[in-house]
């Protein structure tokens, strides 16, 4: 378990797993710097949860670090392809999503190392998950364990002793339904959460895109009430 | 060598050491994909030099990433702290110095990756050097390696088979004299090139910075005239 003393950077993206994760990070004592991204995503509607969520976890602070990762181009999240709706979990798992962003995670982290680095944490937490986005490389174990011993040798925090960074991913096994279950259990408000790719023009989960069934499955599947407002009014 | 037909992303930062890689690159025949940042730094002046370099070098493309580093604070080039000036070379590898910015080749290179998975490119071309900037640990072999090593997990081109990638330093063991040597050689002409930390409001190099001072020292011991205008006149 952690050491109250310790600060921890959280990435917060205002969906799910990462309120989850903030809400583990919390529970093992850290005190949470947040760090969530406005990379042009069409789902902006996002960085007004991960708000949401920081201030109802209590974080000692919220950063929002502006990058536009449509200059690269290549993803839905961040191009004008439509997302897929209306899939199954079992077609989900086949081939890398088409909302793959190329290396987002490994900029997300390596901004985050930035943040920590500076403020003296040497614990970093993110929500990757290697089994509902098991198409996803940079959702893995094993890259979750370079990016850590990248960590150490890139920055002079590490190398001078002052600390060893960890990468924690807490999730990274478990089943939607599972983080839901522990996300209730510490408290969180999923209610506060967004998670789906394609919302409608004032924010309402469409309710058929990837995302938005692999949380609707998760609730049912958990046996917990589902809070979610969803554009076609099911819940 | 390269192959004609490959892009490689080269990080310019509009500096000597970038024009040199830059240079380099296109000696193996890779088409250049240059990609600079605006990161809040003082020097933004660096952005007017990359460009001048992109052009006369003949690049496929030129982007350039907004990211404000300034957020996470703790460091000259971002912050309000005043840079040493008038050090010579001896006083600048005892520490790492106050010019370091925490993480920031992780950060570029994370970019340069997710630009690279987008246009199918594989070899990332960065300027870091360990002779010269033995302080930063982020300028060494052993995060070099550290990061090619990452980035074969972590993107889906490498994961599903489409190509591995490499990060090329190739001016990690150089002296800042053979860099010059080099790049004249490639011809690179380093009067479209800005080293200095803190330049004046009009964009003359101080002199005096520990960037300066390198660049001095360095063209002087290549035996090279230094084209570079200082706001002291001298050459």
């Amino acid at each position: 378990m952690g050491d109250a003393n310790r600060k921890a950077v959280v990435l917060l993206s205002g969906g799910l797993d990462s309120a989850t994760v903030a809400a583990v990070a919390r529970a093992q004592g850290f005190a949470i710097h947040a760090l969530s991204f406005a990379y042009g995503q069409r789902h902006e509607v996002e960085l007004a949860a991960a708000k949401r969520v920081a201030d109802a976890i209590g974080v000692e602070n919220h950063l929002v670090q502006n990058i536009d990762l449509r200059i690269y181009g290549g993803s839905a999240l961040t191009d004008d392809v439509d997302v897929p709706v209306g899939r199954d979990e079992s077609a989900m798992s086949a081939e890398i999503p088409v909302t793959y962003v190329p290396a987002r995670n490994t900029i997300f982290l390596s901004h985050a190392l930035g943040y920590a680095e500076v403020i003296e944490a040497f614990d970093l937490f993110i929500g990757a998950n290697a089994v509902d986005y098991s198409g996803y490389p940079d959702c893995r174990p094993a890259f979750v364990e370079q990016f850590e011993r990248l960590a150490n040798v890139a920055t002079a925090a590490a190398v001078e002793g002052r600390g060893t960074f960890r990468v924690h991913a807490p999730l990274m096994a478990m089943t939607k339904a599972e983080i839901i279950r522990e996300g209730v259990r510490l408290g969180v408000d999923y209610s506060l959460t967004h998670s789906c790719y394609a919302p409608t023009a004032d924010g309402l989960a469409c309710g058929g895109c990837d995302s938005c069934v692999l949380r609707r499955n998760g609730f049912a599947a958990a046996g917990v009430a589902d809070p979610t407002r969803y554009a076609d009014g099911a819940a």
